[in-house]
């Protein structure tokens, strides 16, 4: 298991080292448990597959937390820090989680930016276990290069 | 979405068509929301990686019901009703699930064997949502070949 580098924190984000149980036949791979300090309530689990090279950004969730893993490919996560009061107001946090060196457990308050970029020559698969379930109403978008967040997605990679 | 050949039904056992909503940038694919019939409460979400050609079999759950859903790969999944009340007492039902044609959730409710085999020369990845977190007190195993199962399964699929 390699470390998790994160540049800047967020208020309230957290990050959790996950368990591969190695097997011949196929791994296991933890998530959430219900007795996670990190679990709060079951809202839906659902999946994001994200193209080779692809970005997907920025969505914002009014309401919903997010736990979030990868268990096939690699991505890089990034998270922007908007909220008035917080303390960690206008910070950028940059995570790269998958399998097989760092599968961790990314934990996503609501109110905060985010975006994800498949770092891989294959499909990765974003696991998203919240809340609460799915609300169309709940979510704001902003395209990528909106200029409203301070940070610039590297194409090339 | 594909339909499911079921040639036996278990008692207890359900099945559910999932939807996939197609994107260039990649899809997304739902599994379980707790306002779903088939949602209890949430144990523990966890993945069982198959690697090509393999068999993961026997198990059987004395207490935990599962949700399983499989977003990568195509899986054959067995489950034998040996539970001396049921009114399915010893039937086998076999499912091959999976992406892209058979995009189902599976709820397998406790106290039947069960056990999968990957169909593809890539690894599958089962997704398990359950209602209990895991108790290794709480399961017991079978080989392949114990004989007290009536189902062979076929080593060159």
């Amino acid at each position: 298991m390699g470390s998790l580098k994160e540049a800047n924190k967020i208020e309230g984000v957290a990050t959790q080292p996950l368990k591969e149980i190695t097997d011949s036949l196929g791994s296991v791979l933890h998530m959430l448990r219900n007795d996670s300090p990190l679990f709060n309530k079951f809202g839906e689990i659902y999946f994001s597959e994200t193209n080779p090279k692809t970005i997907k950004a920025w969505k914002l969730h009014k309401k919903i937390t997010q736990n979030i893993a990868v268990p096939i490919g690699k991505i890089r996560l990034v998270i922007y820090d908007n909220r008035p009061t917080s303390s960690t107001h206008g910070n950028i946090a940059e995570y790269q989680i998958g399998r097989y060196s760092n599968y961790y457990l990314i934990h996503i308050p609501p109110m905060l930016w985010y975006g994800f970029q498949s770092l891989e020559n294959r499909k990765s698969l974003i696991v998203n276990c919240t809340d609460l379930p799915h609300d169309p109403s709940e979510s704001l978008l902003l395209p990528l290069d909106s200029g409203e967040i301070p940070f610039q997605w590297d194409l090339t990679k």
